[in-house]
């Protein structure tokens, strides 16, 4: 019997809503969520099949990484999303892809700049890049050091007022209050990702909005008093 | 019994065929159209999914933007198409959608230069950009004041001569003689957003095309003599 | 009974192709064909659906426009079509089409270079560009100086190892030897006109391949000892 | 009776590979490998439909080029193949294709930098573009030609480590150390072609990734120790 089944539940459906999205193809990318309570973490096997992943397929393992349920071997990204857990308090799920346009500004060494409303709808400020990693930091514990990176890349930002950073040569690191908010968060990295990426060909001086336009637009869909949709609407 | 059921069946129709279009997605972008005698606007409910959508969704409210008929919240954009009725009295629907092309153009804070002949075909000018929004325009009346700059930008443009305007670090406003007009207007745009785009990643400095030109092509589709099609035909 | 039953039935299928290749939408575009012992064009009608096109509807006219077979209103572009059989004696059918990198290269006012063998396999240099029409040229003629300056562009080139140019602001021409010929003439425009569009995102300067290149590759696919695909293939 | 049934054979299933990854159309694009004991070739016919093709259509020739068994003609590339075969002893298999990004990067003359991750985690450095031929080596040995410099490009790197290089003003060619691993870089070097083309515009200084960097992610997919996956992965 599973101790942490419902947990392994809801990281492999998110696992299969990442897969449907078109943000991941084959083997590549991951979801995992935490239990803040359990101080346990859920995560996809290492290069494993999408479409062939079962609940049992999920591993359990707790904050150092040790293995507490499951045979497989997981993700190979373990050690970023435990990084990540520990220093963002707040966050209940971490999503990793390469999702063509955000690994494009991860991979030409540039945050995406909040270029309109779009972004504001989901990230409160630019998605910031984190800096090339040092040598050292690549020989020795190159994947903890990645999650290490991204949390000082954040600085004093709300981890889930912009929750997503991108690796630099590699690519976006998404999270969210739950492992559905995770993945959501990553299908909307993308889509600002493309818009600004064609932006800045128009026009690479254009200033980032006002930070006015920015919190009214994040407000509206995120604040106390959201005014987007039906009043009994659960969005 | 309704009052209004012939003004929101076209409303519903026209958000119908937005969807259609591609241009929109999820429950973004809407559609509205005005009885110029009634005085009385019909528009798509807020964030409210387009393939449910039926005519009693679809709220109608008198130009102050006062609740006539319908039980959902209006479009949250209610007020830019109210200032836009009162501004441009020529015109029967307005259309806002977030189509990729024109939305890049927006935020990167510029308009859309009539680089040929499929522009002309449409647009009798260059398709403006509005100013970015003040800051106490964003904080007071932010809908409104969107309304307000689209206006300003026109400037002394015929509405249905160029029927469309980007709002800076936004998106696209259309409009039209009626609301399929406008959803037509809406495809139209983004098909030069696009064709200027990738123009202007070849050649930065290639000149605007000469009136005589622009005049020739949107007379050709939209004058008294157009020239174009079979004799009978429709359009 | 129709006179030039055979010729017609050729631009209706060329149509038909040009549709199928997906590189026309709606009504846009128009495939014409010679007989040049008949001294007759046959050619699409104005604004009539691919799919509804019937032989019955293609038009034939003489060398003048004058109208001999037909109750439709023929292509607006005919007298473009009719200054190229003029000039171009070599060729027997003439494509028109708004396909979008051939488009975009035309209407940011700049010909294609020879960027590589992909360009080499169908065209034998640089595919020119018209000079902008002037405002006498527009308001007096327009369709037919459309022709003129086509024929102007290709200079010194024989038109059918030169089979396409662009009007500026516009889009482009191609032709063939006859109405199969020159719409596959229109596709591999494209094809080139695509890997040219981004070959120019990467490095500006980079010179246009040599003669010597330009040479051989076309004359693999085209000369009179073609070394491509098998001896007993037509092509 | 066919001596060669088993490497045709695997020709051929590569070329259906080939065709089902999208990378190639109509009869552009082959495949070939080597048996080195038997010091033999197999390749695709020239010009030849990849659907219609059977085990008998495949050609095996001498490392000189005489045609052992078949009775099509070889692929008109097949000189650079056995060019390729001749001076890397470790390839077992070549690919020629015209995929979109990777023939930009080639038409440009620009090899493709390695820009992150993705690309170190198939290729160990940069994928090297040849020097433009000379005239005389265009007019006589052509295609024998394009195989020296595509050795002389790849300079003292390992074949199998950097798998690929560009053909300047053509396109890629590919290798591996089998028909299906050929094919399977060919479909990596597209992806990494199409990232490193959209981050060049966003960023034409970001330098290429550090050795480090490149290193630990090609040992991690290719090194004695590979990580990722489950230990009794094949791959």
């Amino acid at each position: 019997m599973m101790k942490y089944s419902e947990l392994r539940k809801s990281v492999l459906d998110a696992n299969a809503a990442l897969y449907d999205s078109g943000l991941v193809i084959s083997t590549f990318g991951n979801v995992s969520a935490i239990d803040r309570e359990k101080r346990v973490v859920a995560i996809k096997p290492s290069g494993f099949s999408y479409k062939a992943m079962q609940v049992a397929d999920i591993v359990v393992t707790d904050l150092d990484g040790n293995i507490l349920e499951g045979t497989l071997r997981p993700s190979s990204d373990l050690d970023t999303h435990l990084e990540l857990y520990k220093s963002f308090k707040s966050i209940g799920a971490v999503v990793h892809t390469h999702s063509f346009f955000a690994t494009v500004w991860a991979q030409s060494g540039r945050g995406i700049p909040a270029m309109g409303t779009t972004h504001a709808d989901y990230f409160n400020g630019t998605i910031p890049v984190t800096r090339k990693l040092r040598d050292d930091e690549i020989i020795d514990g190159y994947v903890r050091n990645t999650g290490k990176v991204i949390v000082e890349a954040l600085g004093n930002n709300a981890p889930l007022s912009v929750p997503a950073a991108l690796v630099n040569d590699h690519g976006p690191f998404c999270w969210g209050k739950d492992a559905a908010d995770a993945v959501h968060n990553a299908e909307m990295l993308e889509a600002v990702a493309k818009i600004a990426f064609h932006a800045r060909q128009l026009n690479q001086d254009d200033p980032e909005i006002s930070d006015a336009l920015l919190d009214l637009h994040y407000q509206r869909k995120h604040g106390q008093s959201a005014t987007y949709g039906q009043p009994d609407s659960s969005k």
